[in-house]
């Protein structure tokens, strides 16, 4: 047997079923905030993600060459992707411009629980602004989306980069130091951190102060025992355009600060508790990427929510229920009644009902098996007297309850019913 | 700037409108049959597809290598995969199994009209059986996506391999001269054929009983002209089925060869006249390839839509008609209403309408401008006067006709008209 390829999946009907039904209200949620689906190649020249990214990425892609020597990489994110299709195309349509896209993404690391070498994103990017109504739009769409789903357990955490950024850049000169205390508080290594302080005979005041803003997470009040600055004003804004948008159950968190050093001011994340030590499904924020793709600046706020974790989020809190995947079943009792048979199917989904006849010459009991096992709500019985009088025997496969119905009206029949 | 692959695209929101729309009329037409999604990985171990293929579709494929050691390759197209999925995990389930997939596949080759190196494709796999009642199943349902897209002039052609296959391998008894031979018919390359009969002095009378045979092509009835056999009561049973089904405008063309080795018994193809010399949209038969992967041996009958080929066709015919992407556009007249607008596009978008709001702070003018641009069917206007009065004007984009509604009716004033 040929196996799949290591840390990817293959999905059955059901398994899609249930995906496409999250993804498809995600989508809704898109296009009722204005916002038009794009898609872009599943490869890109590997330096695509290396300018976003940095070289490190390199070892958690796949990259191959082509056959002009060209470097390729399977994509592992989207939004660099949307911003050079911007870039090359798009700069010149009416801002604000919002784009969403659903798409796989690949990473190139030892499979593990909830971790995919394919996975699948959702995301949105509003491209040509930032003022803090854009954000909450993105933010807004971000729950929406999720709302959507159906999930009901899930937290949103808002920060702003920009506090603890500019704390840190000021206060330790040397940008790779920096940039290490910022990776440390986006992990909540603060044991590491003491250890650098402690390294670089940084004052231990600063490691306070710092720890101290990182921990701030809770009410949007919170910011009011905080020095007044621009950063929090503007995040006390979102809150309030957020509120006129019915969404009042954020938190506040100042020590998200995320991987990518890119982000400029609003970062965001959502969680799903119930997923423990993998619990983020969302995280999004502000940045500016054009002008790295030779594009004039431009604000942009986005989001990308795993597909795959939202799915287990929502089994995790209940089972998701689907429409059985057949309306009808139909079965000619005998050979005589088979042609018949393929007339009132063919009728049947000409109707838009989810019909199917037996393809197999099957006796009726194991017809009537097959049509319990792949999950019909009605099989539809033909016999001999049945087709004489134009009517067929509608049987409920649920209660076994069946009456004879007028082949003319047996797709209403069964469209009316739930 | 960095450009895209070569061969590869970029789908804008227009684009995206009109393909998924041909998609989830495709989508809808495969459930109406009660065929289930599945969705295998981008990437598979490359020796899947050189079993079925031959080595040399590895010249024609993207392949890796990975950090294993291990070649890889994306996907060229997905039968392949499915049938994969079929003999490691699904072959214990109720047969038919009926089975259809949307995705993306690459060729690596010379980018060239409407060919490009990823390209997409719906599919569909009936696993299980192999009778005249399956074959007409699986063309109807691919005659039903078609038509579900809105495609008017397309032309089925259906055929059965076997008539010409056992011929030529058993007048022919090189076995690489006989599928060179199929390779021409397939290729309708007679001029080659016959130097190939000069240079091997094949008999002159063979030739012509070939060329005869491949070039059947018309009404059913043609079939009455030839030697009887399983194959041509086969196919005449298919077209009975399928003018059960209400299907009566296929053609029998048995110079249909296919480029695969594996298929079996009946071939069809469709095609959309007005794209010229690439006119075919679509490819199938019916095949073995489960015990080729270590599975037991089963028949299947499929077949691949080429998704890219079918806009093209659809754009041939007519202007795809799309609903336009906002109901609303919502643009308060002052700052003063800005949070009032905020809560009325909140309350649209809760209602299922497609709303945005004003989120650059621009003058009226411009956001007239803008919603215009966007293609929004209404502006909903917030001035001082309305917003006193908990109303609002309603401005019709296209008439320019505008009147003033109760802001808690907007909604369903937008909703009510065409």
């Amino acid at each position: 047997m040929i196996q799949r390829p290591r840390g990817t999946r293959d999905f059955s009907p059901t398994q899609m079923a249930k995906r496409r039904k999250a993804e498809l209200s995600m989508r809704d949620a898109c296009a009722r905030f204005g916002f038009g689906e794009v898609v872009t190649p599943t490869f890109e020249h590997s330096e695509l993600f290396t300018l976003r990214s940095g070289q490190g990425i390199i070892d958690e892609m796949y990259v191959f060459k082509d056959k002009g020597d060209r470097e390729m990489a399977l994509r592992p994110e989207i939004t660099a992707s949307v911003i050079r299709f911007y870039v090359n195309e798009l700069s010149t349509l009416p801002k604000p411009l919002k784009l969403y896209y659903v798409g796989n993404c690949f990473r190139y690391e030892n499979p593990q629980s909830g971790r995919f070498r394919e996975f699948f994103q959702l995301g949105a990017e509003l491209i040509g602004t930032k003022s803090p109504e854009t954000d909450a739009e993105v933010i807004a769409l971000a729950i929406n989306c999720i709302r959507a789903t159906g999930l009901e357990e899930f937290v949103v955490r808002i920060g702003h980069i920009g506090i603890l950024k500019s704390m840190v850049h000021s206060e330790i000169k040397d940008p790779k130091v920096a940039s290490d205390v910022l990776r440390m508080i986006d992990k909540e290594d603060f044991d590491a951190m003491g250890d650098m302080f402690d390294a670089k005979a940084l004052p231990r005041q600063l490691f306070d102060k710092i720890t101290s803003l990182a921990e701030v997470e809770g009410e949007v009040e919170l910011l009011n025992n905080l020095e007044q600055s621009e950063a929090t004003d503007y995040l006390k804004e979102i809150f309030s355009v957020l509120k006129l948008y019915g969404i009042e159950d954020c938190q506040v968190d100042l020590g998200i600060v995320r991987g990518l050093d890119y982000y400029t001011g609003m970062v965001f994340e959502i969680d799903a508790p119930r997923l423990g030590a993998e619990k983020q499904i969302l995280g999004g924020g502000s940045y500016t990427l054009s002008e790295l793709f030779g594009g004039e600046p431009v604000f942009s706020t986005g989001f990308a929510i795993g597909i795959d974790r939202v799915l287990l989020a929502l089994e995790a809190e209940r089972p998701i229920e689907l429409a059985l995947p057949l309306d009808a079943y139909v079965i000619p009792a005998k050979d005589d009644m088979r042609k018949y048979a393929f007339g009132i199917v063919s009728r049947l989904r000409s109707q838009g009902l989810k019909a199917d006849v037996d393809l197999m010459r099957r006796t009726m009991s194991k017809n009537l098996k097959y049509a319990a096992a792949v999950g019909s709500r009605y099989a539809v019985i033909v016999g001999k007297e049945e087709m004489a009088k134009r009517s067929v025997m509608l049987r409920d496969m649920k209660s076994g309850a069946q009456r004879v119905v007028l082949a003319d009206e047996v797709g209403s029949e069964i469209a009316k019913s739930p």
